[in-house]
């Protein structure tokens, strides 16, 4: 039986609502074959977010670990690839701060890789129904931001952990342009994810790269 | 009690299925404020799909008539504003036709504007959370066809008529990096979008065009 | 000996210039084969753009009329199919107009196909290397106003007509991630464009039509 | 004075030329400011392409690298930030080597950021009107390769090294809607990239990152 920890961000930017936060509710509890999921919230803050999370797992002591965060823009679901050490945030976050090219963790490495199985999570919601693309770049924000913190914490243990970020939820699409996807398919997303976390131990080989 | 059919394409271009029927059969008979909802079946066949609506038309004797079909690529309902008498289509076809700048009606007007409210319809499922934007092209391919056709027919008539493009569905985009919309919110749509035609005799002033 | 009349828009919406009217000004008296161009400048203001467009066909007398405006957002030179009867501006004009669903003409007709061979257009400047496409929407600001303005008033005339939209220029784009084109393929392609109007009074066959 | 090597690629998937080497072609033995450039010619196949790379640093002794390619689909010219330890190539290479998810060097870091003021280079290219931002993704194909391949070879040296990627030209855009950019932009582009990195030896403070 193996304990998962997805935890999902509070709003920021000025939305009302973070869709992470929203379907990571949704997944408190839920019994997986083999596993079950246990949750927490995370603020948009520098740092904090981090230090959040970390509490999170000591209090859980999960196998998994699964950050989830608000990609507007994005059409799919999309597991990230890697982190990297830098935090550029093109607005504040939630108390204020606008590092420039600042590092995360100072003399850290430059990035790290996710390291939960990216592929098997991809097809295995493609054939679920749901959209899901492989990212190479979870930006420069407070998503990259703890992606690489808890990487970093978590270098030196058995305990997996990756980023996946999720599209807007409809209502907030709702009068631009932007793509969105349902609250139910996006925690149904994470579940499918989790689930295929827990059945791969190695990752399947399966092109999902990007010429540039 | 106003009647308004919504009529549906079959799948083409080699697809399993097409999210404009499927949603339509989900509204069959469903029971609007002051209205009910018919539908039928269109076959994505150059002039075959204009006489299945008519012979619905005479068969159900609709106070409104919404077509609907499939766009991929779009993230949002879009209720279309105008169409256009051409032709020209980049793929064939169910029966293989795939004509060059022919005109639908010969000798009939360049243009022909929707008759619903298209800016009431887009700003109901709006304020329902779903992605809505008018569009200022029904493109060249069946969905013009049908709409100029149905256009042209109603041309004296009393009968409200305009059509409708909505996006692919998550399983049709599963693999792809296109923008979908789950079955459920796309039916929603279209009903929001009859009540606002039965709602709103009128259209209301709402800014909704392009620079370009 | 044919004349072809290029007319390019001033600056709008704060920027401080337009792409169409720099190329426009490239292009005076410029010797095509069997032709030659003049210009003229055009107000982005409602009405008075029609109005300067007509002043100047009454003083050149052309054989040929090209309207050209920019269309932020486009990678391509778009020749456009259509101008439809509707003023509905997302932003004001010049002189701070700022319609919502009005005609341009009351009671004229809904839409005007171009005039122009635009398929012809559209290969002669694919075959010189410069990025075109067929475009099925002119939006509703002051660019399909001009179209459809000037348009209506040479319905019953022998003059052939029609607009081009041009992209930035790469100045114009540089901070931001919206696509451009230089000056001097904007105004050979312009060029192109006008000795194939000249070249071919019956328009080709060639497919370039959107599914939506 | 300082030496600066500038590589470009080969054509690769079927393409008959590739921009970058278009580009590069017109820079050999351009003088800057305190500087001057040479090139090299680069195949686009897995470990050849680092090992005609390092062969050109070990001939030219330069003080700075800049490696090239084309991104088809960006609109502006974007120094990469990092390069990581991946292959996965979408396509295969031009000796039919297409690697899934395997390392590039086997127990190398998951990344490396550039070692160029990325900054410094994109403001400069901006105020010379030439469309630029910093991107955060290299992809996963033979460009990523080359720039992990270069970062690492030159990790305990002095020498600074980047990536850089830029547009498709008009002639290879000219059917497509994917954006552009001419050749003697990207040439003038890449020059003034060079003077950038001969002008700053500290990169400036400038907001370039993204939200996701």
């Amino acid at each position: 039986m193996k304990k998962i920890l997805i935890t999902g961000f509070e709003p920021f930017g000025g939305a009302a609502i973070n869709p992470a936060l929203e379907a990571v509710k949704l997944l408190d509890g839920v019994v997986l074959n083999n596993g079950e999921i246990v949750i927490c919230q995370v603020p948009v803050t520098r740092f904090k977010a981090i230090d959040a999370v970390i509490e999170a797992i000591k209090h859980h002591q999960p196998d998994y670990v699964i950050t989830v965060g608000q990609a507007g823009g994005r059409t799919a679901i999309t597991p990230e690839r890697v982190a990297i050490n830098i935090d550029d945030f093109r607005i504040a976050d939630n108390e204020g701060n606008q590092p420039i090219d600042q590092p995360i963790v100072v003399d850290g490495p430059d990035g790290y890789f996710s390291t939960l199985p990216i592929k098997a999570m991809t097809q295995a919601l493609q054939q679920a129904g749901i959209p899901c693309q492989v990212s190479n770049t979870a930006g420069t924000f407070v998503c990259n931001h703890l992606f690489y913190g808890v990487q970093h914490y978590l270098r030196d243990t058995a305990i997996g952990h990756g980023f996946i970020h999720i599209p807007l939820l409809p209502e907030q699409a709702a009068l631009t342009d932007q793509p969105s996807m349902s609250l139910a398919m996006i925690a149904e997303g994470l579940k499918v994810a989790a689930q295929a976390v827990i059945d791969n131990e190695q990752d399947i080989q399966l092109i999902g790269g990007t010429i540039c």
